[in-house]
């Protein structure tokens, strides 16, 4: 198991280029966690569709595999799994906390803390099938389940965050 | 990074007990998701107590570690992998949709299924501190941050699984 220095140094390069290789397809996610229309008839329907192509995009085979890579190896380089956390991970989640606050301010949702509920709606969404592909060591999910777990994520959020009648009013 | 086949064979024979000597701390956590009183007055508050020791349990740093083991090597050997997800993780989330199940049954929740309702009440506390863990290499959390997760947690799911004061008069 145990390699040479300079072996090590190789496999540190090429984990850190695999990524920052990766990182550029946050992009994408950022771009479709922003794309959500100010439009209360619709909340549910924006949101699911939203849930459907994060869902989509992280449960990858090659998404999980970087998953895998960067957990199996994060004790060894602390530093490549704490920049993907932040540049990835975290990224991801401040950007949909700022959408949130945006359908907050409209008054489509009632939130205190945006990025928590950020945290939340994710969390929501994610816990089940990503465990279920790490700990088997494959994806083991159909699309079906996966528009599945977006959608009840999603109604368990509205349930959590839509305002009252009442409140809607003012 | 290769080993002969005969060095595989010992190291997944280790692997296999490592995580059968842990699976018996499971039934501590399965105790722990039972164990919550039937008392509409006090349900945030019991609640809140399973969710901070459901926390503290699974944010051990032996804990922590074993899960990193497992995701690291599930690809390798996936049947220990998805032995630990049936016998652990299932297990845990089946007891507690049994306990939803019968605050529901009491009138104190209002619950359509009870197994996805464990699934995102486990997702609410742990999505972030768990990644968080994984991708830094180590634990990074406080007991006081492990209880603010806890206490928002609760506090997110009874907000989307209380019964309105209507249906609870009946």
């Amino acid at each position: 198991m145990e390699s040479g220095g300079e072996q090590v140094g190789v496999k540190e390069q090429l984990f850190a280029e695999i990524i920052l290789a990766t990182t550029g397809r946050i992009d994408g996610i950022v771009h479709l966690v922003t794309d959500v229309p100010v439009d209360g008839a619709a909340l549910e329907e924006s949101l699911g569709r939203l849930a459907r192509g994060f869902l989509t995009a992280l449960m990858r085979p090659q998404v999980l595999q970087l998953r895998r890579l960067i957990i199996a190896n994060a004790d060894r380089f602390p530093e490549l799994g704490a920049a993907w956390y932040e540049q990835g991970f975290e990224r991801v989640l401040a950007t949909l906390a700022t959408t949130f606050q945006r359908l907050a301010d409209q008054g489509l949702l009632r939130i205190d803390d945006p990025l928590l509920a950020a945290d939340h709606f994710v969390g929501l969404l994610l816990w089940i099938p990503v465990n279920k592909a790490m700990f088997h060591g494959a994806p083991q999910h159909t699309q079906a389940e996966l528009d599945h777990y977006a959608d009840v994520g999603v109604r368990t959020f509205l349930a959590a965050h839509r305002p009252s009648v009442q409140e809607a009013r003012h």
